[in-house]
């Protein structure tokens, strides 16, 4: 099936079919980070800019090992060293790159759609790395790549979303995803934190973190944004984790072979305690191995639009 | 012909054939980035080094877009993350980064001069990417390429530039580039910007915005460093606007056929209106393309010396 | 012989066995840094993070320069655009890095053992850039390299060693490798700058600047932190340079064919003054030349483990 989308901008845009393309194009990609010359020459001669709003190791940092293990020439133009100390518009910038011959600009900003806003104008593909609360959707592909591989499926799972739902790209991405793919999804954080009309995402809410743990076959734990903790109406990092941290006792409720993710990078001893975030259940540590592969599929899909049969050193 | 220049520190240390050569070197440069695989093995292995003091997202990433496109290893050194904070001096770390074998140096410093001070105390190129108030030869280079793209020659036409005069680098490279091939220059701008004597550099010096414009081939319009603004003695914007804004009535006057640059960014609504900027004659994005063609033919030139017979994938 | 250890963390844990294969490849890999086209293959396909919490120019652009020679895949990750921002922990971002399938990270991090902690708990390299007053191998591997090009060889040699020994990762660095290789060191600084018991570390111990020269065929010089001047209880640079600078005068004192070595910048004036960093004597470019052949030998051999005879274009 060749894949038709010019931008990868939110996951809401992607057919199941879509997402079934990225993913076993991932897993043929992941094997290329395994071999010891973990490169092939299939995106030669590409240009791909990381153009980076907000700060980003691991995002960035996986774009760009990415691009380069498909030896793609790669440039980072970052807020702080950009123009933008100029004045120059988001727009100018994009349409500058694209001028410069651009083939994909990989994107993160810190207002809700600003990729869609700049795809349209552009001939080159664009990647949305993440914009403000809206949708992060490589994070969302990489989480289900990640889930597929322990559990090996998606249809019928159920996952439960951990946090400070409101304000997160990564729970509004992943529920998107997920329930796409035939998952159930439920979502439980602290009143203030959860949004109004989640429901009509598809997400089930619970106030019950307990409730929200039990029986559940994958366990996501969002990152808490220290700066917004006030808001939470929570005066300690001990508090919140009383309340929706992910102790090992608690972690007993759901299914005895239940899996937990985090986005990275965890708060320790607020959203789980170490033996949790380090212990035999955590696939933290896979989804950044498949961070890498979930990138190159995207990088490789929106170039060459086809199934990557012909990918080889 | 050959190129016999180990630097481009400005304008008016190149020949009319020098810049012929690169022109005609771009012009052959513009191909490769119009290929799917835009690569030429052309200076592999070569060490180029972006040595930036002043923030820029156009110029360097020109800068090393055209050096990936050429296969060079090309490597950031910028003020803030340098050792220029352990008080490091220019000539110094130029040393160094010769010492490490580099084989081109691009700078872009905010003391005019900067440059040439280096230039002769290295084996390695140097390419001034803009020194202070002075010089910034690869913009001028880039908006000949354009302009001759458009008009089909640079001798005889008539180019007014208009803005700072006095603070600008571009004005001073476009100044003795444009002259040197043969065109006829008319500066414009807030007499506090106007320099004493810019006469002997060549260029007409006309106060009324519309006589400038009257008649021209080319227009180019200078950004308006926002900082200086009160040097300008005018209050607001569309104060600047009204006196030496390019509105489509006052570009009306020129010659119909007429075209109009910017080095970019452009202050919407200041220099020129967005139905100007994004208008048919606006010529704004075609010198970003240029500029990388352009920076890849000195790239190539300082470092092979030839005419580019060679370049093939 | 083969090379055996996965990290480079300093050089108390190299043999001289070690020392001498590391000198011995550098040696080969500075041929290579004299070609036109400099680069070969060995690294291709590796990924090499450049992981560095503290701003450097020079050894950074060094370890850079030194991968793109032997075409591995350079990612930088500073401390400012990094997650560090996030409050992510040292270990987790190391472990990040790993879940990315990175082959070396080289570290420099402010707190003296920071890389010791990473390196056991991962399965890629790790390379020390510098930790806090700790160690910085590379730096004392190139400073050997260069001492041994002009000297021809190590052993027997007397190095006097001259600044704030306390407070540098360069001397102790130093005091190892010059000492494991037969060398004689003698440190020498202000009292408050020298830390008891380095004697030791096999280091003699000479409180008159004249007697630390006398008779030396290796003069090094530290460079000044500026910021730490007041507890050398030193008002003026002036009053520095009459008490531990390298005049003329005084290094007449040492052998005639003595070598002065700086690790760079040099404060102008403080530790010596121009007629001297800039002299006959001065090894500090050489130096600088040497730190990327260094930096590409480390690579090679935490990578591969073995001689490199197989290395070619």
């Amino acid at each position: 099936m060749p894949f038709t989308r010019k931008d990868i901008l939110d996951i809401a845009s992607l057919s199941a079919e879509d997402i079934r393309l990225i993913l076993d194009t991932a897993r043929r990609m992941k094997e290329i980070s395994r071999r010891p010359v973990k490169k092939v020459p299939t995106l030669r001669g590409r240009t791909i800019v990381l153009f980076f709003y907000e700060p980003s190791t691991r995002t960035r940092t996986s774009f760009d090992i990415a691009a380069k293990r498909l030896s793609a020439d790669s440039i980072s133009v970052s807020g702080s060293s950009s123009s933008l100390v100029k004045g120059e518009s988001l727009i100018d910038t994009a349409r500058n790159l694209e001028a410069m011959n651009a083939d994909i600009i990989i994107m993160r900003h810190s207002s809700s759609g600003a990729p869609h806003l700049v795809a349209p104008l552009l001939s080159a593909s664009v990647i949305n790395a993440g914009d403000g609360a809206h949708a992060h959707p490589s994070q969302a592909l990489l989480d289900m790549m990640a889930v597929e591989e322990h559990k090996g499926r998606l249809g019928g799972l159920r996952l439960s979303i951990i946090g400070d739902i409101a304000h997160s790209r990564v729970a509004r991405s992943n529920i998107a995803g997920f329930t796409r793919m035939g998952a159930e999804v439920t979502v439980c954080g602290p009143p203030p934190m959860m949004p109004a009309g989640i429901e009509a995402l598809g997400a089930r809410v619970e106030t019950d973190m307990d409730e929200a743990v039990r029986d559940a076959d994958v366990i996501m734990m969002l990152r808490i944004q220290k700066e917004r903790q006030s808001d939470y109406l929570m005066a300690t990092d001990r508090e919140y984790a009383r309340f929706y941290g992910l102790s090992s006792e608690r972690l007993s409720l759901a299914r005895p072979d239940a899996i937990v993710l985090h986005p990275g990078p965890v708060n320790q001893g607020v959203e789980m305690p170490p033996d949790v975030a380090d212990g035999p259940r955590s696939v933290i540590l896979d989804q950044v191995t498949d961070g890498v592969a979930i990138r190159m599929a995207l990088l490789y899909l929106v170039t060459e639009g086809e199934d990557p049969h012909a990918i080889a050193d």
